[in-house]
C-alpha cells in the first residue's frame, strides 16, 4: 500500500471559495458572516472536483491512499480573529470529512486548526478532538507562524504549545508542521515561506528539548525538510557545536521529512543523507507546482517516479517491502506513526 | 589561483568587540558612544588574530585569497539607528582595510553597509563609495532584512533599493546578499535566518524584473543558495507556472551561489543542478560551523575537499583550468564578476 502523506484539497468546490470570500469580506462584522448552513455543495460536486484530479493521478501514478487536508494556503490564520478561524476551519474540515466518507479507500483526513495570531494553541484542542473522534481524522496541520510571515509565535519547542501537544499525544495523532499563505511581501508563499518554515522548525527542534518532554510526539516536516537535507553537514555541525544530540537521534521516533521535492537529484540527496525510516512518501498533489517538467516530460509533483529511481533507496528497501520503493517508504512510518490507523480502520 | 569569495573577520581583536559593546550600551545616548579614536588595535594584534586562523587554513587547505568582510552576525543592523550603524560600519570596514593592507596577497576587502530598518538604502552609498574608492574593496554585503528577522524591508526587486544598485553598477562591484543576526526568537541565526534569507532572496529575484533594469548588476547568494538547489525542480516549476524566465537564464550574468555547503552530497547536488558558471568557490571560514565532521575527520567548512571530489565538476572543468576543481570554480566568475579586480591590482 502506497500512502501519500501530504495532499491538500486544492480543487475544492466553488461554493466553498464563495463562502470564504463572503466571510473575509465581513471579517470585522460577525453578524454578516455566512452561516455554515449557507454552504451548498453537493456530493456530485465533490466527486467531480476529485475524479479528474487527485483520483485520476492516484490511478495513473499507482498510489493508493492520500492523507488529505484542507488547502494549506487557504488556512490563512492571519485573517480575522479566532472566531473567524474557527468557523472557517470547521467548514473546511467538514468538507474533508465528506471527501473521506465518499472515498474511504482513497482519502484519510487531516484537519486544519483554528489557530489565530497571539491566541493560545489550547484553543485548537476542541477542533482537533472533534476531527479525530467524530470524523476519524489521523492528524492535523500545525502552523508554526499563524501571523502569515511575521513570525510572532514562540518556537515550537516553547511551552506555549505544550497543552496542544498533550492532546496530540493523548489522541495519538501526528502533526504536519505547515505554514499557510504569506502576507509579508518579502516572502513568496510556496517559494519562500513554505520552505523557510520547514527549515526554521527543524532548527527549533535541534535547539529545544521537546521530545524529552513528549517522547511520543510525532511531527512531520513537509517539502523534504526545507533546506535541511541539502545542508545536512551544516545541521550536523550546528548540533555538535551547540552540544545537542545528533540529528538521527533527535529525529528517530519523532520527526519525519516527506518527499515533496520535485526533481530526481533532490530525492537522491534526501534519501541518501536522511535516515530512511524518517522519510514519508508524499507528493502534495495537486499542489504547489503544477504541470510537466520540460526536462523529463513528467509532472513535477510525480514524486513516486523520483523515489522509485533513487539509487540508495532501492538497495536499502529491497527485501521485505511490497510493491515498489515508494511503497517501502510509506509503509515504514506506518508501523510507528499514527498514519497506520486510518487505512486499516476503513 | 583559488579565491574564497566568502570570509568574515570572525576572529577580530578584542578591542573591536569592546568598542561595539560600549556603543550598544549607549545606543540611545549619542554623546556617550565611543569615538573612532578610542579603538586601540595594533598591527600585531591583527596579525595574531589571523595567523593561527584564516591564514593557517588558507595554507593548509591550499586556497590563495579570501574575499574578506566584517563578521556577518556582528553587523546587526537592527541595533540602534542609522548613525549607530554608520559608525559601527566605518570602524569595521577600516579594520578590514587594515587586514588587507597587512596581507595584500591573502585578503581582499568587502564592506559592511550602514543599513538601518526603515532607512532608505541610499544612505549606504557614501560608505560603499569610500570603501571601493579609498580602500580598494571589491564588493559589499547587502542585508535584505536589516530588521534582523522581522522582514520589514521591501523585496530586493523593489525600487526601494534602486539608487543603491545604480551606485553598485557604476562602481562595478557585486553584493553578497547576506543577513545578520536574528532578533526574532523563531529564527536561529546561522541555522534558520541565514538559509531562509538565501531562499527568500532567490525567490524574490525569480518574481521580479531586476536584471532587466540592471543588466550588469551582480548578486551572490551565499550558503549554496539556501534551499534552492535541493528544490531546483520546485523553483524551475514555479518559474514556469508564473511565466518567468528559466532559472539559468535569470541567473546567467547576474546571480551566483557560493559553495558554503558543508558535506559532500550537498556539494555534489549543487554542482550537478546549478549552472557551473554561476557557482563561486567559498568556505565561510572561520564561520558558522566550527570543528571536524566526525564522519570524515575533516573540518566541516573545508569545502575545497568537497568541491575537489564533486564528480560532475571534475569532468566539466578538466581542460582549461589551472590547479584544481576549486580553482576552476573560483576562476570562472572572475572573468565576469568584479572579483577579478582585486587580486590583479595588488
Amino acid at each position: 500500500m502506497i500512502i501519500d502523506c501530504h495532499g491538500h484539497y486544492t480543487t475544492e468546490p466553488k461554493d466553498l471559495l464563495r463562502w470564504r470570500k463572503e466571510q473575509v469580506e465581513h471579517v470585522k462584522e460577525p453578524a454578516k458572516q455566512p452561516s455554515k448552513a449557507s454552504l451548498k455543495v453537493s456530493d456530485d460536486e465533490i466527486r467531480e472536483s476529485l475524479e479528474g484530479a487527485q483520483l485520476k493521478l492516484q490511478r495513473e501514478r499507482g498510489t493508493d491512499v492520500t492523507i488529505f487536508s484542507p488547502r494549506a494556503m487557504g488556512m490563512s490564520h492571519h485573517i480575522g480573529d479566532y472566531n473567524v478561524s474557527l468557523a472557517w476551519s470547521q467548514v473546511c474540515n467538514e468538507m474533508i470529512h465528506r471527501v473521506c466518507t465518499l472515498y474511504p479507500d482513497n482519502f484519510v483526513g487531516v484537519c486544519q486548526l483554528p489557530q489565530s495570531p497571539g491566541v493560545s494553541p489550547d484553543s485548537c484542542i476542541g477542533e482537533l478532538e472533534r476531527c479525530v473522534k467524530e470524523f476519524g481524522f489521523v492528524g492535523c496541520n500545525l502552523n508554526p507562524d499563524p501571523s502569515g510571515g511575521h513570525w510572532t509565535a514562540p518556537p515550537l519547542t516553547d511551552r506555549w504549545w505544550y497543552k496542544f501537544y498533550e492532546k496530540m499525544v493523548e489522541l495519538d495523532v501526528p502533526a504536519m508542521v505547515h505554514v499557510s499563505a504569506s502576507c509579508n511581501p518579502a516572502f513568496h508563499g510556496t517559494g519562500a515561506h513554505y520552505i523557510n518554515a520547514d527549515t526554521t522548525a527543524f532548527m527549533q527542534l535541534i535547539m529545544g528539548d521537546l521530545f524529552k518532554d513528549f517522547p511520543t510526539l510525532k511531527l512531520i516536516i513537509p517539502h523534504g525538510g526545507g533546506a535541511v537535507p541539502f545542508h545536512w553537514g551544516r545541521y550536523r555541525g550546528l548540533a555538535l557545536n551547540n552540544k545537542r544530540p545528533p540529528l538521527d537521534e533527535m529525529m528517530k521516533d519523532n520527526v519525519w521529512f516527506d518527499t515533496c521535492v520535485y526533481h530526481q537529484p533532490g530525492i537522491d540527496l534526501l534519501t541518501k543523507v536522511v535516515p530512511i525510516d524518517n522519510i514519508l512518501f508524499a507528493s502534495e498533489m495537486v499542489g504547489a507546482v503544477r504541470g510537466k517538467d520540460p526536462q523529463t516530460g513528467q509532472d513535477f509533483d510525480d514524486t513516486k517516479r523520483y523515489v522509485d529511481h533513487a539509487p540508495g533507496l532501492s538497495a536499502a528497501s529491497a527485501a521485505p517491502r511490497s510493491r515498489s520503493d515508494a511503497s517501502a517508504l510509506s509503509c515504514r512510518p506506518r508501523s510507528s506513526a499514527s498514519f497506520e490507523r486510518a487505512p486499516t480502520s476503513r
